[in-house]
């Protein structure tokens, strides 16, 4: 005998879903994989903290185009009291052109930018390559470091560069390449079943008749997954025939980690909805007391799994998939998807949940809820003077 | 004779760049495409508005299960003086069951909902079908239209759904099904040639020695045109020499809508760049007043295109392709792309520019800038109180 759980509190309902999937070990990161740093990386979330492999810059780099020096030789220059350096054969001849960027000699320790050097021939004229003069004279000393970036001024070796959570932005994949790392790895994307039923349904770009409705929610649920980070699967639709919804919601909770069973609009389609997860596993909650969407379904599917059990013939145990019942209609089904799916979708691959922004402001005019429902209102948000006003928007759960 | 146009102001050369985009055309969106309308249209620009074709409701619908009626049928119905209804045999039966989201029958004006009516048999009792009694009772009078959703009541057929340049969310997509369209025109996605170049410079993934630099520039940016809505093709890095460089611009040029020369940090590298914008078409801007991030180079790349004349042997045309020589600096890199790639993206997809969310904030510390650079700043923002405080990050452009 079915027990129906109407309409209880949006707390309740999200409680005892995170309940029964921390039961079954489903309320954590589903697993990982590692993928190439390239473009298709932004968006994805970091499974594990990286760690800086090598440092940023990973040797001593000049700063600036000049020349690289010991900052003890040029101590005492003054602009009347020039040092002249002259160049020295051997592993330290003194001094050295370097280019932005270039390493810095090892017996240096500073670098003079060139339009504070005058680069000298044998003659002490300016010479036909001021890159290789014979001599520089300075006019002013420089202490050590001036003008280098040592190793590891921005990022050093072993040091936290992004930590695990983290959802990779264009600039994050430049940090990872800059020390070291050319492989990430990241949560893998939960894989989310979106299955439309009624028999009323006819797919995108058919003719319609009076009755006929398009069939659209899977098509917006899916591209929400996939904003959200996971990977939906879009099922064909299925008529409200109570076998063939069974037999689907098993075939894909064989595979998906997430089924969305999207009910059609006409009576009777939403108990088939919760029927079937009663028959196929639990019914966790019938009805949640939020407006638009109430009639949303949460429990948990049961599959069999053969495992090989080592020295015998193999064995079978239970796979659980939870389930999701969407109501049929559109923004029913948005909102179901942004106050259900999405927190479940973060958790698995191990961010924040998206945080709507948030504001206050005094409604433009009076609207009654029932008690007791938490109550999503569309409104269109403008500035009187300092205040901020909401006008709510029409209230037809079909207008998206 | 190079004529070099150092630091110019960054207006000044947004506009030297508008204009020669104007010039030859480029200023505006580059052309659009058919697509389907499937979870991949997330993030598109329609190309033209999208107007309903058929009506959302597209006839008129029941909005509750229960029984279908004539409202003038029910006049005078009160709790203690109820109406009754026979079934009739015939093309206006009195009374129908519907179901949420049924058509309305043709004879019908108004639906009463199945609690607010007592389905009966012919002997007056609660009969075995509650959808198939013959008779019911209606204790109110139900006037025209009652939870009928009237045909357009979301959409109208005709009406506008969606504006040009509109970027498509997933809910748009679900508008855009309902009112019957099962493809999209959206603006064809801009054409992005990244060129890496710099002998120091090694691809992600490999050992590095003292003086080499990893380069990522080119992932980045190729991420940012993708999150823009243009489409990255990134080169092989080039090493700094001239005549390379050239021919594997002049390459870029014919197939790209932009090129973008990411300079290599050592000397001489950047003036490449220049020079080769200079004998391949025209040079507008070297250097622009902005920090990080200065030497930027704005120009135009002018190939040859082999166009079929009618009537006599082909003849040929320049084809002009905007070219923006981006710093070597990763910050620098990343802040020109803000600056300029995407607003030239933005115009060609015919979407709004992205403006960042902007905060007016106090200095953490006194900030000092070269006068007549526009300074653009990285800062941590923090509430001290009702104040908003911005500390200055390290300034160093490698840091990204």
């Amino acid at each position: 005998m079915p027990v129906y759980l109407h309409d209880i509190p949006l707390e309740v309902a999200q409680q005892r879903f995170t309940e029964a999937l921390q039961e079954v070990g489903l309320w954590g990161i589903l697993g990982s994989e590692e993928i190439p740093l390239d473009e298709n990386a932004v968006g994805r979330v970091l499974f594990a903290p990286v760690w800086a492999k090598i440092s940023s810059p990973h040797y001593h780099a000049s700063a600036m185009d000049g020349f690289a020096v010991r900052a003890e030789a040029t101590a005492g220059a003054q602009p009347g009291h020039p040092v002249i350096l002259a160049a020295v054969d051997g592993e330290d001849p003194g001094f050295a052109y370097v280019d932005t960027g270039d390493p810095l000699p090892e017996w240096a320790d500073a670098v003079i930018p060139i339009e504070n050097v005058e680069p000298l021939d044998q003659l002490g004229q300016p010479g036909p390559d001021p890159r290789r003069p014979a001599v520089i004279r300075i006019r002013a000393a420089v202490t050590p470091w001036s003008h280098v970036r040592p190793i590891g001024e921005d990022i050093v070796a072993t040091q936290l560069v992004l930590p695990s959570g983290h959802v990779l932005r264009p600039v994050d994949l430049g940090a990872v390449a800059a020390c070291g790392h050319a492989v990430l790895r990241v949560a893998r994307r939960p894989r989310v079943a979106i299955l439309p039923t009624g028999t009323e349904l006819v797919p995108i770009g058919q003719p319609v008749s009076p009755g006929d409705i398009i069939e659209y929610n899977s098509l917006v649920m899916a591209a929400q997954v996939g904003q959200w980070g996971g990977q939906a699967v879009r099922y064909p639709i299925i008529p409200d025939q109570f076998d063939q919804i069974r037999q689907r919601v098993l075939e894909a909770a064989q595979t998906a980690d997430l089924v969305l069973l999207n009910a059609g609009s006409s009576a009777g389609s939403e108990d088939y909805s919760a029927n079937i997860v009663e028959m196929s596993g639990r019914l966790l909650v019938h009805g949640v007391a939020v407006r638009p969407g109430h009639p949303v379904i949460l429990g948990m599917i049961a599959t069999q799994v053969k495992v090989p059990e080592p020295g015998s013939s193999p064995g079978e145990m239970p796979r659980w998939t939870p389930i999701i019942g969407v109501p049929g209609y559109p923004v029913s089904a948005a909102l179901t998807a942004e106050i259900f799916i999405e927190p479940l979708l973060a958790k698995w691959l191990g961010r924040k949940p998206n945080q709507p922004e948030e504001v206050r402001a005094v409604m433009a005019r009076k609207v009654v809820s029932p008690a007791g429902d938490d109550d999503f209102m569309r409104v269109a948000v403008g500035k009187v003077g300092q205040q901020l006003v909401a006008a709510p928007l029409s209230r037809g759960s079909g207008v998206i």
